[in-house]
């Protein structure tokens, strides 16, 4: 193990009256000490039974901090122990020589996923679809009651304030976001949210369409709100750590970049801490806005979810100016239902103004009923307890995927990418079988023997993207479907795989 | 009584199997009729007894049926007994020699109506609240328990199919509208559609903002959207008929008319049907589109409500293509809860693909939970008992309000405008007190007294539109207030105005 004589004296404190873990508190003290530059990157961090010693923790915690903070980006594990990440480093991040940016397509149409209720003619392994057989509780129904015997509720068009104060302590305690509940909007949606910031910035931009970066590949639903109003979409490749914004064009720069930051859509890569700084500047210097789609960090199986970037205000210290530039979109369609139609929107401050004014002028889609009864169940804690047991049984059902996949049956022209969350993992094909034809002929076999699963390639921008640059395979939703149903899709799954070799 | 061996030969049918009402059935026949051409403008009907006697029906339904006609505007009643009005009559309908339209205005911002909820501390006669106190009956609560058990449902983008056909049915029992169930789309109320169909047009014609017509004076909500996307907004005035399409500009025609013809908003007036057919005609010529906002019409205490523009289709017969051009919006915030937020919008054919191909991309705000109660209700009978009941409740309150209002003690410049619908009515003020400082005055006094209303001049268009083209007045709200209620607040307000004479 290395030891650094800095790192074993560094400022850390545990609380045990706080609400926050043992691993979160340890985490983000040493986050706060690297991000102010107190530690910098090559810096060794303590031994874990050191410091576990020291804070009087079992070493549990403190792996598990660690391992939160290898996660996130900000240290790296290897043979002399746990390290600050070398980003970290005073020295500008390496930049790519040669950025392989396709050229912007004006209106890429990504073939629409189907997001319909499964039905019981067929096993559904398509991605995106949460099992909601577990959310109809007796506290789940009290709130519908209790909003059934409100009817004549209204509510202003930013949202009902109980539930704005209801979101603000569920993104504090769930997302290490610090917001006045009046900052934050309820939406019906993620979809709905974009489409407001969208409206808001073309009435800044009035003389040309926008220009709005997206992951390539990235989430189809999102992509085709700007496409739908001609607006331009440039889409940015993303790699091992998600979006790079050393591809985001000098000319003609986007006016707006769309990100999962947490968890990209489908390749599941998160972006590291550098990464996210580097972005956020960007945008500062650049003047441009970064939407942050935070639609599932939540259901995170490895290590606690990963801050949304707008919880890097706290930490960005100097860089508030940044953090002005960060819109977050987050919803519940994947923690609790679909169908709900609910989410909401953090916006910085100078954007708050024109957003809430062009709500209230156009008049705010969400249903008081619904306003009402999620304020409701949030405020029974019903929300925490459903993703506390949602996120077990999910990670359940993902070792119970990853286990069948990795029985050595699977022919050698597969491979299961690493996933920390989410609902679905990908298999990606190499060698000969990297084509759209082998991807296609798996799926209809799939189709034949009764499983729907998704086509990795559609999730590229289908125009301005070579099949070179596209990756092929299938994506697999463990969400839909209950642990017998997986079981015997996968193995289905399995067998078209091996029929195709 | 007029006699004509034309008429006492009609062609009328009683089917005592049918769902619809005797009055109906005749209203409905006789409407076919002069739309056909059978009967002409100066035409006699036959005498109530001697209709009554050859259909076999009691000459009460006659009289019913005649009054709906008269109601529409299809007959007229004087001392030769009821006769089909001149507007049908071959010639062409007058036109006004010289229409005083106001400049269209680019932007005009109407002063926001506060739609909050009324609150213990004051008396609410604000205008278009309705009464939801007797909503949370056990078929309400039962519909938002089956609800709540089925959290994992997900709808098409254009609505849940039997919330579709339930529309349907609704629509074809209530306003004479008979429909395909996917030929409506579910929409989180009229300004969600609104927006909607603006988005579709300004797609068709993207080299300018598009020109809307509106009422003046109108439905503030609604016209704030066309103006918070810098479309240009063209203030028509009505009249007693509603809306003049002669007043409609032939130079830089508008592309859209937004009219409400069955109860025009604040003013009441609704529109004949000789009107309607020339504003249909209007559009049909000039490839405009017609928004027809149906927002109350089910609330009408005089006769049975009247058929809405979409209703004219089967009517219509050879000008079905002026039917291709009417789009109307409907909403459950005055008959249900305005916290519902559900509404409905039925488009011709030719707009069906792109308004339903771009809600697809865009994605529906409306929570399925909130569309499978509402199936539930509906098809439990819930809204037709909930909008019977109410109707019934609003009768009682408007007629406690025209009495209270008639006592002889109001002063001699305030007049009570005829109003046969809604949740509202119009005190409006004439001579020398038909300015702006009087309104103001007399809500000042009685907002200290504790009650709230609103005032007319608001609803003018605030550019172009001079003092003396706007009325003054208050707008006096029965829906939100008790009986009790609102007799006392109506007692402060006629006090208010005496102390302002």
């Amino acid at each position: 193990m290395a030891r650094s004589s800095t790192s074993a004296e560094l400022p850390l404190q545990i609380n045990k009256n706080s609400t926050a873990s043992l691993p979160s508190q340890i985490a983000e003290q040493i986050r706060a000490l690297i991000v102010g530059q107190t530690l910098a990157g090559g810096d060794s961090l303590p031994a874990t039974r050191t410091l576990a010693a020291r804070l009087g923790v079992s070493r549990g915690s403190v792996v598990a901090a660690y391992e939160q903070l290898a996660g996130e980006g900000y240290v790296s594990t290897g043979k002399g122990g746990t390290t600050v990440s070398v980003a970290f480093d005073s020295s500008a991040p390496p930049r790519p020589a040669s950025p392989p940016l396709p050229e912007p397509s004006p209106s890429p149409r990504v073939r629409p996923i189907p997001k319909t209720m499964p039905t019981r003619q067929f096993i559904d392994l398509r991605p995106g679809i949460p099992d909601t057989s577990q959310l109809a509780t007796s506290a789940w129904r009290s709130a519908w009651r209790h909003t059934a015997a409100l009817p004549g509720r209204t509510h202003p068009a930013a949202g009902s304030p109980e539930l704005q104060y209801q979101l603000a302590e569920h993104l504090r305690l769930m997302r290490s976001v610090v917001r006045e509940p009046a900052s934050i909007m309820v939406t019906a949606g993620a979809r709905d949210a974009f489409r407001l910031v969208l409206s808001a910035l073309r009435r800044e931009i009035h003389d040309r369409p926008l220009r709005i970066a997206v992951e390539n590949p990235g989430y189809p639903s999102l992509h085709r709100i700007p496409a739908a109003f001609d607006h331009e979409i440039m889409p940015i490749p993303v790699d091992d750590h998600g979006l790079n914004p050393a591809y985001l064009p000098a000319e003609n720069r986007p006016d707006l970049v769309l990100v999962a930051p947490s968890h990209q859509y489908p390749l599941g890569a998160s972006m590291p801490v550098a990464r996210r700084l580097e972005l956020l500047n960007w945008a500062a210097e650049n003047d441009a806005y970064i939407v942050e789609d935070d639609y599932d960090s939540e259901l995170r199986y490895v290590g606690d979810p990963l801050p949304a970037l707008a919880a890097l205000a706290r930490d960005a210290g100097e860089s508030a100016a940044a953090l002005d530039r960060v819109i977050t979109l987050g919803s519940f369609a994947k923690t609790i239902s679909p169908g709900l139609g609910l989410g909401f929107m953090i916006a910085p401050d100078a954007l708050t103004g024109p957003l809430w004014e062009l709500r209230e002028d156009l008049g705010s889609p969400v249903s008081a009923m619904v306003q009402d009864a999620m304020a409701e169940f949030m405020r029974d804690g019903g929300v925490r307890r459903h993703i506390g047991r949602m996120r077990r049984l999910y990670k359940g059902r993902r070792n119970l995927l990853l286990d069948i996949l990795s029985t050595g049956d699977m022919p050698a022209w597969v491979q299961v990418l690493p996933m920390d969350g989410g609902l679905h993992v990908v298999l990606e094909f190499s060698g000969d079988y990297a084509t759209e034809a082998d991807e296609r002929a798996v799926l209809e076999i799939l189709e034949e023997s009764g499983v729907k699963a998704a086509a990795l390639g559609d999730y590229w921008s289908h125009t301005g993207t070579s099949e070179k640059e596209r990756a092929f395979g299938i994506v697999v939703g463990f969400g839909a479907a209950s642990d017998r149903a997986l079981q015997r899709g996968l193995l289905l799954l399995i067998s078209a795989l091996k029929r195709r070799s």
